[in-house]
């Protein structure tokens, strides 16, 4: 059992919403590295009354409370001040701190309030953790058996601040010696569900799921997790498409770039998704020759010679456009690959026989060209996306098998 | 005094830094336009005991529970089995939902695991808000005085949740009298600092600046922004876009459909972008012809028609091929506009000459073709939004002094 940690921010503009919270992301992700976890987070406004509450009921479950924002020098700082008042402990001057404020404004050259001198007071008994970004310390107390670790809130100051000063110290008293490791596997073509059917129970480790759009992660945590990936792999198989923060459209590119091979794609319904996410790989233009976005009947039939006749007897939301789209987007641009898109992206445009959601994903090769078809219940812009992921995971699919690495 | 609110979030990968928690800034933004604000925001992980306790503790201090999460099928999932056991209010299967879950799998085509049914389990006497956006619905429960609302995690299931069934009671049956008001408006082309450099100062308002990717958002705040409002539009004219959550795409498929115009784009650096930005709009197909995601110098060839010794001579990125790019595209696809973009998204292939970063914006229309030059000092994601940005406001801009409005 790992000693309790809790997150508290402070900041009323974090309940305004007009400021996105990253200091828990990022203060987890760091604790992550040293096998250790928060076990709670609390948002509170810059009210003395709300912050105090909060600071006692999180003192009262934990051994380690970290504190972030409220150290600066206007008036609706209150943090420093707060905690002192709770633990009883008076606040002093620290004339080291208060000369290295005086210096800062002196170098800048801009005249100083006095009022930004309160960023010197000090509980009696605490540590100044020094702040090369900024004018407010970091405040370290050790009060009975607890460690409480204030820090300011702007992130330029807390990130170098939390890794200079903090993470040691919770590395050498808390974190565990045989401490626990986490990997996460990036899974396509399943819902979240299925995949949990699929892998059971893993013994061992702690398992968890995340429905992200067009993908699941599963996020395995343990000692020994050799057993549980094992499992995993058996269980998804070729549906694990990476790790970590690995992207589809990395992989892919990857895939095309270790094969020598080049991709073109005609996009209707897709409307130029799946170029943007290939190109948003850097070095992409090593493998992505071409984008064709042929949103009217007309830009099919001008930019990729589909026949009118095809359209007018299938319709452009079909199984045999799709394909001519796939072979003409192939033949045209001489990529080794084409991807083709054509479906009903709504909300408007379906009909009985059409509905919205109806999405065809062709993929042309050296040797066939082959169409799924999909049903994607979604809005807009999510429909567009699991299109273009159902469209990159073909082409993973066929790299995998024609071109396994050595 | 307005009711307390309070926000609980519920997700593991939150605590383990692996999801950015954007909840609280989405819920207390939508909050703060009825004029109502969170008095406090915690999160947990997936863990029964820890998520009882944190509820319980809510509960105790306020009139209205928000809770996200933990509403899925897994079984990491338990936000519906801890309230309900929390309020004595045993659990029993919606026949309605469950149908609507098989439903959805069965239009999908998916096979059901019978473990999805979790979500069709309803405490005694809750509401359930549907979810068209996915199988968990949400839940609203009246409790001693207490208004208990659980919504789904995943934010495409939330937000149409929240806005739909969500913010209305609580405006009902919350929302001050006496509100004030608040607007935003959206400024392309202009720097943050510029923008509030501009404004001056707006009495009788509370003036906010956001700089957002390729926009800065001017927000003020207060019981009559007439004079404010006045002020801002004279300041900075055509910069102003949009408000609130208008996008600069919308508003030029907006323009275009008003006008009975059309728009084609050849895109080299942005990939894709235009044409996937243009296409999130409900019923662009109206107003987009189609769209030449033309990477390769080779493409830019077979598909535009730009002439080899103009490549040679003067390079892929340069103001010459982006003015060939724009107009072979107006001219091959019909339309009565073209967007067409070249330039250096990096990180790499950079040089002296044309450093990463540089870009080139085209806009041809039916009497002239201008080009633009920005050097754009981003990461590549970023360098492409940007690109997109300036081209789409070209056309906005355009579209403003042909087009005006009658």
């Amino acid at each position: 059992m790992s000693a309790r940690i809790e997150l508290i921010t402070t900041g009323t503009e974090l309940l305004l919403g007009f400021t996105l919270n990253t200091h828990l992301n990022y203060i987890a992700q760091k604790l992550a590295t040293i096998g250790l976890r928060l076990d709670r987070h609390t948002t509170v406004g810059d009210d003395p009354a709300e912050l105090r509450a909060a600071i006692a009921e999180a003192l009262a479950r934990c051994r380690v409370l970290l504190a972030t924002g409220g150290l600066g020098p206007t008036a609706d700082d209150c943090t420093r001040e707060v905690v002192a008042e709770l633990l009883g402990r008076p606040l002093a001057r620290d004339e080291t701190i208060a000369d290295a404020i005086r210096e800062r404004f002196r170098r800048r050259g801009i005249a100083m309030p006095e009022s930004v001198l309160r960023q010197a007071l000090v509980p009696a008994g605490a540590q100044a953790l020094p702040n090369p970004h900024g004018t407010a310390p970091g405040l370290a107390i050790e009060h009975e058996n607890k460690l409480i670790v204030l820090l300011p809130g702007p992130p330029r100051e807390l990130k170098p601040m939390f890794e200079q000063y903090v993470l040691p110290v919770l590395e050498q008293n808390f974190a565990p010696a045989d401490r626990p490791v986490c990997r996460v596997f990036k899974v396509v073509g399943l819902a979240e569900s299925v995949v949990e059917e699929r892998i059971g129970a893993a013994p061992g480790v702690e398992l968890g799921f995340c429905a992200r759009m067009g993908e699941v992660e599963v996020r395995i945590l343990g000692k020994n997790l050799a057993e549980a990936e094992r499992k995993i792999r058996a269980a998804l198989g070729p549906h694990i498409f990476g790790e970590g923060d690995d992207r589809l459209e990395e992989v892919v590119v990857k895939q095309l770039a270790a094969a020598g091979k080049t991709v073109a794609v005609a996009e209707s319904c897709t409307g130029g998704l799946i170029a943007h996410r290939l190109t948003n790989v850097s070095g992409a233009s090593r493998v992505f020759l071409a984008g064709y976005v042929t949103y009217s009947n007309e830009s099919k039939v001008e930019l990729l010679g589909v026949r009118p006749e095809t359209l007018a007897r299938h319709g452009a939301v079909s199984e045999e456009v799709c394909r001519a789209m796939a072979e003409a987007c192939r033949r045209r641009s001489g990529a080794d690959f084409a991807l083709a898109t054509t479906g009903i992206a709504g909300p408007t445009g379906g009909t009985p026989e059409k509905p919205v959601g109806l999405v065809y994903i062709g993929l042309a090769t050296p040797t066939r060209t082959e169409v799924q078809r999909h049903l994607l219940l979604f809005d807009r812009e999510t429909f567009k996306f699991f299109a273009s992921q159902y469209a990159l995971d073909a082409l993973r699919r066929e790299l995998l098998k024609s071109h396994r690495p050595a």
